[in-house]
């Protein structure tokens, strides 16, 4: 085999770059595998929703969040003040669900549920749409239900909304996105995890194309390991470690962050 | 054969009584089949609480509770106004769900939505427990929760207590009901229909016992034709048309009155 100079100089480069490549996500900088899972860590919400979840099994989550440097805890509320006191000096923070996981009660009570969230230390609200309002085409009444908590939250605490894309039409996801855009959320979510159906690569490239680069797309609902996990990153256009514009939710984390 | 008298008279009586029943359940009177139907409808909330519920489909389900005359409508906070709006003169009380379906969230926030919902008009208030205090054996948290949506709803509106029993152990459903009555609630009710399973003869007769034949025992989830309503109801020791101490919830109430 003859090469010139070019060509030795490309072919040593590509080879080294293979090397240095642990995975399809880390591409985008040469990192070694043990970084590029920290950073995942860094972009997952570590959350107990079930009803039946006991004060010990909460712990145990804010424990395990604290060793791998998770996101966030991610929890209903009646358990932010015991993850608070978990959490304190971890610069974790806490993340409480509101109108959960129907989306049904009244922006009032959404709203109160916030505020009382945030008073007891949580600093992200993940909270659900009114889905029969979209569904009926009232979308005033979707668009104000996110202001009333988003006002809440001013300066205080990170809103996710929850458009919960199983029970929607392309459309309807479409106008969920923009309307949580415009009511001024910091992220849009896809899924509670209680309904039919969870996050897919399609889904998300949907709302990170409608919400566009710099809000955050959340992905949740049913990732349970590590090439979903990526795979709904990638969908999301995510920057690896940024945890501003992109986030997983899910209660698999550490099997996701240990199983590639 | 030879009879005496007090033999004749017995088994006369004994077969005009069988001839005069027509189920298993108007054997506790001589009345028409339509009589115990209307006396069934009267016993069953109407339900509809699923996220994507639009409002022409709660607008029917307001319809058809007037149509048949079932004991309430049953549905999430956001539609309290427009059911109450949709039953006015008809008799018919408006029941609201609080704290639906998780029962994770603050007293605070199940007391500020079941305010709430009886300023709206709601006249029942379908609360469900802390799940996760009553595994975790925290017992005056669980008997507390309860009692800020009784303060709240005292003299304005019944409470039923949803104790989602199919998470629960039998000594958990005991201890649920002890709980619930002594903290004042006039129901214990079986299942939100949101979790693992729904009512069963062997719960309600359970909760029966432990709460007394004069607190109300509300069977709810998966109830979807006659037999299972009428074996339910028996289970619960119910006297036919006592929609104070026997409720039946379920979205097909209309399948059930017509499937005998």
């Amino acid at each position: 085999m003859q090469f010139n100079n070019k060509d030795i100089v490309e072919k040593i480069s590509e080879e080294i770059i293979s090397r240095l490549r642990t995975s399809g996500f880390s591409q985008k900088g040469f990192i070694s595998e043990e970084d590029e899972l920290k950073k995942i860590a860094k972009m997952i919400d570590h959350t107990i929703l079930k009803a039946d979840a006991t004060y010990d099994e909460v712990k145990q989550i804010c424990r395990e969040a604290i060793e791998y440097g998770f996101a966030s805890v991610c929890v209903n509320p009646g358990f932010v003040p015991m993850v608070v006191e978990m959490l304190k000096g971890s610069g974790i923070p806490t993340c409480c669900v509101v109108g959960f996981p129907l989306g049904a009660t009244t922006s009032k009570v959404k709203a109160f549920e916030a505020k009382e969230a945030i008073e007891n230390g949580a600093r992200e609200i993940d909270m659900v749409i009114n889905i029969s309002a979209l569904k009926s085409k009232d979308y005033n009444r979707v668009r104000s239900d996110i202001q009333e908590v988003v006002i809440v939250a001013r300066n205080k605490a990170k809103v996710k909304v929850i458009i919960e894309t199983c029970l929607l039409t392309d459309e309807e996801k479409i106008r969920a996105c923009e309307i949580a855009k415009e009511a001024g959320a910091d992220f849009v979510k896809t899924s509670t995890g209680f309904s039919t159906g969870g996050a897919t690569v399609e889904d998300i490239k949907l709302m990170r194309k409608v919400v566009g680069p710099d809000m955050g797309v959340k992905a949740s609902g049913g990732i349970s390991d590590y090439a979903s996990a990526v795979a709904l990153l990638e969908a999301g256009a995510c920057t690896l470690g940024d945890s501003d514009t992109c986030r997983i939710g899910t209660s698999k984390s550490i099997k996701i962050v240990e199983s590639k």
